[in-house]
């Protein structure tokens, strides 16, 4: 039996990182406001929202696939310790600001002054590539220690995780970087960047069991 | 053991998913707003936000119901995958905007003009339908993938579950089409639906153990 | 195993109602506001939002408390059913409402017109009623279905929680009633309520193991 | 079986526990508001913001270790009955309500009267204050409750727990003294106590296994 967290089991993590991932992707939807006093015009309001519908969509699937990685990250660990607390801590940490970022970029979208707009591409940028960088801090310190793993977890398995999961730490910061040229740009390649993570890469379909 | 998501428990789908439902349903309560300064009349205002609390309780049903069909369903499978995973997102992303639809209907319900009102239950049934939508799409994998459920479930009962969730998803652009001619027919008509679903079926009475 | 959700454990009706549970005794605290301007006069202007927070703590208190009593009443059951999934929804749809009425009550607690005040408490004292009947509809139903009780509940140890909670059926609309008299009143009988319903009764205490 | 509380196991109050941690931490985010109509000033009016950032900081770091801390110590019950719910609950009543303290600080940290700084500082240090004491109300009700302990747990590893948390204990009112000679002062130190605490104490890195 253990007294400090070493040895405990990764049941109440994935619980607290469950519910902070939850909230943070209902939250959003509180952001996009609903027109006063359309008077008949309410379709065409509706319609010029559409860079807050956009980023909603980006950050609840960017949420989303954290989340599918978190959740294959944290079920090949048997056991959890202080430092995995703390790793998985700040990774959450900017996942839980997630909201102010795409509420900025929401506001400054579609009509606000160019400096605006760069200011608020490089503030959700810097959000989501330390989204990445947390996972990949709780993704190495797992490679580091394979006492931590569960039995059975084989390297080639690791091998091809290791590789989508570097992939992931560098699109964001050049989406990032390309999106300083415009936000719509930022936000269709943000968007298409969820929908290729969305695929199973063939790797992850040619190893069904692992 | 498994390094992707193939094969995994349905523990934290399931914990994840009851995050956005039990969020979402208690999210909407915000929208609610309360009446400042009634000097005396608060009585005869907050009659006045009928559709509000009728908005709300169709929300807070449909999301009910939901969860109630997602639960039967997530108890047949005896693993997931990255497809289930992907399946499940696409059904929760309906789910956790439901409390924009259910604003925008309490606006414009009681005073709007009648194109915004057709506008807001367009919307609305919209957002409802792509919720029986996603959660078809899950039912469908299960039902064409039997190695990923669980042993003893009966082709008898997935058939009468089939039935119900054929007309579930018929129903809601039924009662958009309906609502067209008026919010509270909308309104009314919802709930009516969601009395419905709440009965169990014959069917399910018949069937005690399944 | 069974297609309908008859049968099912009770992990996920936990889950759902912890969520809606923890959820809204978060989001009460959204609804004390903070003061703008306050020129020096910060204590006097928090001083004077006292309601705010005396509805707070009623609040936050009633909900912990009914979680208690769900949390016992649940673990009686051995499964659950179509029927317990209902009841447990008709008792959350108060419960997730909670936050508006609590808003009320601060809103016209301290210079509200008289009739205004006897809206907010009449209003706040129905849905706090109403969270007490749904939990006794649960409660009967599993009284009448031994079926779905776990083994070794005694008689005896049903009969001492059935006082308790029959006598928090008759409590609330009491209090309510009092309540019309004066706001404070009625909170201050609300919270004397709550912190009775936490002491333990003598025979919970002489039963230390059931 | 039991009827009451008693005997029950850890979990549901894990779960609601859990729930209210991940909500705080969440909800936080909200009071952090987006500038409007920056004119291409947006950088400017963001870093005008600083406080607010620091103060998110905080209260997510002070919530964090807290749950680090409950989740250690729940881990060490074998079994839970009516007097810890009832702790727990306390325990939970100062963490529900930290969003307000800090939007309190966030508002008046920057340009509010001196003696309004001072009563933020003084209700933001009191309601973690608050929260240590309740966590210590648990932890010392645990101390001297051995038969609800899982067995396995040394004399040794609860000393060296308990001293760090009698630390805990005093060093938030030392801090919220301090702090009522400046605001930035209060969350530097506020930063730099949450800091230490997530950094492992020797004597917890010296017991690997307990």
């Amino acid at each position: 039996m253990s007294m400090s967290t070493e040895g405990l089991s990764t049941g109440r993590l994935e619980a607290f990182s469950d519910g902070v991932f939850a909230i943070v992707v209902t939250l959003l939807i509180l952001d996009i406001k609903v027109p006063i006093g359309a008077n008949g015009h309410l379709a065409t309001e509706l319609a010029g929202q559409w860079p807050q519908y956009l980023a909603y969509l980006v950050s609840f699937l960017i949420v989303g696939i954290l989340w599918l990685n978190h959740h294959a990250t944290v079920a090949l660990l048997a056991r959890t310790n202080h430092t995995i607390h703390v790793l998985n801590l700040l990774l959450l940490l900017p996942v839980s600001t997630l909201p102010w970022p795409t509420a900025l970029l929401s506001q400054y979208a579609a009509d606000g002054d160019p400096s605006d707009q760069r200011v608020a591409v490089l503030i959700y940028g810097i959000t989501s590539s330390l989204m990445a960088v947390g996972f990949n801090l709780l993704w190495r310190y797992l490679l580091r220690h394979p006492e931590l793993r569960r039995a059975g977890v084989t390297p080639e398995s690791l091998r091809v995780r290791n590789t989508r999961y570097n992939i992931g730490l560098t699109v964001y910061p050049i989406a990032t970087l390309l999106g300083l040229l415009s936000v719509p740009l930022f936000l269709f390649l943000m968007l298409a960047l969820a929908g290729l993570f969305l695929l199973p890469t063939p790797e992850l379909r040619g190893h069904p069991g692992g």
